[in-house]
């Protein structure tokens, strides 16, 4: 058994991560650290996982971590840029669920994210976590920047459109609806459910901290500009983010978009592509690392709409984790994550 | 007091009609007609309006609508264009929920409804109940159309911006998000709690009623073609509704857009112009017949993004019913509507 | 109009208060005071209340509460007992909201609320708020110890039946749901929507605060001893209350029951009891000042049941200290409360 | 592989035993009947099972499920009593979810149900499937009633306490709570979300089907007459039961509950006696078979009060069926219910 350690986790997508490898054939996770907690029994924080786990939350100084194979950062954005380099150059292998690694512009992470980066060498040789695009570098990297949750559903549902002509790639339009567990587990007054039940409103309507990393892999793909807009929602459940973005065609399409839709993902084991004239529900994966997706033309006009559901806490997060660990450690992709959705 | 008529009371706008009314100093509701609860006290099928009202459903025959000032027909799309004329030619005014006398184009009106249209006649003197737009004709009004929920959002959130040279009117894109009586009180599956609750799907993503409805008075307005693409989604609530609209630049603004809102609404009682960087929750307009926005325009970049939020029942239907109603009838615009939001 | 103050507007109940009393034909809101915002625009924090008021919170020390008719505490527990004494030797009239002058029993307070009190002598003439039992003391009142939301629903719930033979009145089982308004406006992780949402749990199920508020009532009434187990639940919803009361009957009822609480409650402008075999909804009173109840007995066994509802931030906190300060200041008892619940 | 057949696989339990069996290392589903359904993919009614079925639901007759080792009736009540017994008799073991033989009093049975039964034959035989009681029973069982929902969560939480002479077995009272997936997947107006969500409410409160039931188990394990006032409620969330159970004592308890009921339910794979001072969330145990409970003394009074958690599609009814069909059939077992819950 792989021995795997967890930074940070007693926040949403380290309880994931615990839910997710408590049956993984080839990893025992070994260490869980907590600066709040350590001492007290996980499974006492997180009763969910009571008969599954014996771990007790170990501060970051007294866990093995380097003794780990690999280590998942499950941290707010800009610790692992200060703790994981010393556990790489031990040659551990990391995977970070925050934003650390995963612009490539230092100048604008630094601008969205309003610090200076600590281990600005390590953005270089950080692979992006998404293994529809980056599969085989996934597999030889030693550090890997796990995409954000709206990232992941906004850019898998436009993936198989980039760089054809036929699509203006100059005005795309994504807007999200997340539920409140992407806003994390810390006490906060605009995410009780007093504040955000039975109610619906936009954030970061100016702009938001996703809009250049999907941006970065877009025209990256795509080998041009891309102007986008992305509008992030607020919906008053706890798990799933639905992403609609609208793609402008100019001119036909070369081609039946289903069909493209469902040969480009031919052979992805975590991306659905429904049937024509489906209306994927997050509800569907809810609990599961797929991404489902269906493609419409609305009223035959000139704009494509593509609705794509995650969990984001799975896919968006912890799950996607998991996959790129698989990838990392030569297990199969697909272990640990074979769950059926939790539906209804 | 003027008597009112309510044809169809079962329902959620019936309902939400009796709410609003209960209190209005000029009007009394004298009957209430139900083919499936003829006889039952109205209190009974809504305890919430124990102590308000002793009125008891009454057979669409029985009761002496021709003697009311004012008819509201809270019907299914297709009872109004077979029931309302006989009272019109009686003189009794009518304002219409459904969808029957809103759109002009009959061939457009059949397409998407899938009926004949029964009263062509009276199409045409309908005037669309959109205060902000037509509050004039509505005065003089014999009939008419009360907007969609959907609609309304959407149509108030950009008519400020309609027919100005520097806004791209042909590749408009409203995204709105509903919760689940907007679906009205009819046994079904689909906005089951258990299908509907912890969940987000878009619905009729291929083309939607309401976009024909949008585009009919974006056109008028802007005096040009409209091009939108409308795509709906169903989130778990039970009221509320919020349409983000983007909208893209062609060329600067002429003028400050934050001003230009402020100015443009300025004396409407119903609708509030939120100050810059304002992201409006569907909980500020609970239960009142407010339309509030903001608009932004995300990283300076070449879009503009305005969100609305109303009540789909009061400022999306019944509110707007009973605006259209005080300008008929004569009386204070605001009369039985002046309710704080319910928030939390 | 008389003049009111409001000390500790942010929370939930000062905001209900303000919903409650913008339209009040009597009184008018002329301060309103917080630590944390003062120099903010109160509709600022409560975009709800845009276009209803244009008043600014102001620090306790600036504000002339001296100056007001009746003052309300919206404070956490703790404060009123510092801070109303000075209002109170003024002539002000106060209603605390909060916990400091419910319990009779000074030794019981401290052991549930930690605390020693520091105002004992305002205590005694305090008026416990409970307008059906009370109304003549409040109205002579010059402190009023509103009640707390549970403690409303359970106690008018039973109150019909206090001291009746027929009736053991020591083994009373109180079993309430709450939504998760009613732990108020605070930053924290387990009332998060992420937390609370989509589970029910109980709290405090070894012994509650509001256990001794409602045996002191009980007890009273009945001129015995009350033994009462009073477990409470979180529910996943933003307002509203219910409370099933189990009280087990010794000998056959000495009259019908149903008819026993209509006439109780007869006159009771805010209490409503409902036909046989009703089922109340919280959505039925969801806004508004209503206790609407139904009585059952079981399989004709030997144990009645009693459902009651409230909103809990209206008939549980701010509602009935309107429905106290309109006695308090000689207005209609119902004024600014006549509202119609919203619902669906 | 054990061949499986679900007799009724369009509703909750259906979809839910699918998603249990889905991964199950010893049986395969082969045959999924549905009156309404038939000739359409099982998949394309449960998008979620996309990727982890073929099957088509097929018509009763065309199923071959007299091949089957185990066929489950995921019927509406009274449609296994007609159907079940042609398969019985041709030696199937059959698992029936529906209440068709899980009251032993006949008369009771026509009472509640409102039937003539069509079996009783079979009534006599059936095992009553709560494993903790009747582990070994169940094992050799051709029939096996499954237990209903409110049921398990409520007789789980008493067991051990049935019998004992301090405690008093005429006054217990059980509350529970209940999401509203237990309602079954049918078109109706009162499980609405627009309905349901955001209230809630007591059902049934003059009596429910499930009493008697409970009271059954009771009777035989205490050996004495129980007294039981139960009230189900519903409250807006999707998945989950909790039950409050209420019981008064005489004298005083005659050894440590807690440890009583740790030492109860040690060797159970599927009950968890939280430790002292907790209360349990029906979301720790969403989406697996797990019922977790608590026990307290409120006050140190004559009260033990008990809370009981479970997710009602699974322990409540596919699990607990899968689990039954594990002993029946030899297999281990947790063999498919090793979830972990999805929590948050």
């Amino acid at each position: 058994m792989k021995k795997i350690g967890i930074v940070g986790g007693t926040g949403y997508t380290g309880v994931e991560l615990m839910r997710l490898l408590a049956h993984h054939p080839d990893v025992e996770v070994v260490a869980m650290t907590s600066r709040g907690e350590a001492g007290r029994r996980v499974d006492d924080l997180y009763p969910s996982l009571r008969g599954h786990t014996d771990l007790v939350f170990s501060e970051p100084g007294d866990a093995d971590l380097a003794g780990c194979d690999l280590v998942f950062f499950a941290t707010p954005n800009g610790i692992a840029m200060q703790e994981a380099p010393a556990l790489l150059e031990q040659g551990v292998r990391v995977v970070d669920l925050a934003a650390d690694y995963r612009l490539k512009d230092l100048d604008v992470w630094s601008q969205w994210y309003g610090m200076t980066h600590a281990s600005p060498e390590w953005v270089e040789q950080a692979v992006y976590g998404l293994p529809e695009l980056y599969r085989d570098e996934i597999r030889g990297a030693q550090l890997v920047a796990n995409p954000g949750c709206h990232v992941t559903a906004t850019t898998l549902a436009v993936l198989p459109l980039m760089g054809l002509d036929w699509v203006d790639h100059g005005q795309i339009v994504a807007d999200t609806k997340s539920g409140a567990s992407g806003a994390g587990r810390s006490a906060a007054v605009h995410t009780l459910l007093a504040e955000a039940g039975e109610s619906v409103r936009t954030y970061a309507a100016a702009g938001h901290r996703h809009q250049p990393e999907i941006r970065q892999t877009l025209t990256t793909i795509a080998e041009r500009e891309i102007g986008l807009t992305f509008v992030p929602h607020l919906v008053p459940m706890v798990r799933g983010i639905e992403s609609t973005v609208y793609l402008p065609l100019q001119g036909e399409p070369g081609e039946n978009v289903q069909r493209l839709y469902e040969r480009y993902y031919a052979e992805e084991p975590f991306v659905d592509v429904m049937p024509p004239n489906s209306h994927p529900e997050t509800r569907s994966v809810r609990g599961n690392n797929i991404c489902r997706m269906a493609v419409h033309r609305p009223l035959d006009g000139p704009m494509l709409v593509v609705s794509s559901v995650i969990d984001n806490l799975v896919k968006g997060a912890a799950g996607q984790a998991v996959q790129n660990m698989n990838l990392m450690l030569g297990c199969d992709e697909p272990a640990g994550l074979e769950l059926v959705a939790l539906s209804p």
